[in-house]
């Protein structure tokens, strides 16, 4: 199966690394035109399933803007520029949890997005993370850090306490035993 | 906790209902002022995990843009005006997959992004799907559709053939038993 062949593309909006929209008109494998297909750029990221030597998982209670409330959230955040994203999966989970861990795994990397694409991020599992230091995010959101049992996470999902896709899929990849 | 409070909003690219992107200006609980802030628009859609009599997952496999490949999908799209949810993923799941099902739940209402919002879609759990005619999407993918069982989903998500958040998420919760 042949990729879709991009013959133009307009950049409507830019911000980087925050949102960047392009348009492009696109030609499918049988010859047939797209005149306008949005695709747009965000900041990639890392996302960490942290587990404590007890078998619970790390999260945050906190607000999300996109969501507008409180919801359980995972230790994560932008990739610097010339970061790996291992690193900023261990930058984040220090900053954001203060915990440490020696035993790491890329789980899956994955689009935000099918169509418009988003950007690429990165699951990691972190396994005997232990607390090191004070959490200290710098993010606008204040978060308040809990460690959940399977049965606890089950029920929080349940309960509608994850609604954003990411968390939701790493939680469920986690709990799935990936 | 309270939300954040929005202060001024400017409309920078508007192409409703495929992609609409806001820049706000927000106070934080604590009196801090975020002078910009990306919300986006995108079209709400649902979801559909239809399980086969024999217990297997109705997949497509196609080429989906924002991944610049092939790989596994779900059937699904967008909510038309005046659409209820439950209505279009019994649309979607008959026009993709030729498929229908009496036994329809809701599993879980996301959002496909922390920060920026999205859209709110909707999955669905269908049982006990079958065969009632030929797909016909008039989406612009061609897709084959195939059928999995648990093991051989388990093996195409570690092989990496479901790089798309919100795909891998259904996938994961049904795996795990949502």
């Amino acid at each position: 199966m042949k990729p879709w062949k991009r013959l133009a593309r307009r950049t409507v909006y830019d911000r980087p690394p925050f949102l960047t929209v392009h348009v492009d008109r696109l030609e499918l494998p049988d010859g047939r035109i797209v005149e306008e297909f949005h695709q747009i750029d965000t900041a990639p990221y890392a996302l960490v399933l942290a587990e404590t030597p007890a078998g619970e998982l790390l999260m945050m209670e906190q607000y999300r803007h996109g969501v507008g409330g409180l919801c359980l959230s995972l230790p994560g955040g932008m990739i610097d520029p010339g970061e790996v994203p291992e690193a900023a999966a261990r930058r984040e989970l220090l900053e954001e949890t203060g915990h440490r861990a020696e035993d790491w795994r890329l789980v899956q990397s994955f689009v935000s997005m099918a169509n418009m694409r988003g950007c690429t991020a990165h699951l990691y599992h972190a396994r005997n993370a232990v607390a090191v230091a004070a959490p200290d995010s710098g993010d606008l959101e204040e978060a308040t850090m809990v460690a959940l049992s399977r049965e606890e996470l089950r029920a929080a999902i349940v309960a509608g306490r994850l609604p954003i896709a990411n968390i939701l899929m790493a939680c469920a990849l986690w709990l799935a035993g990936f």
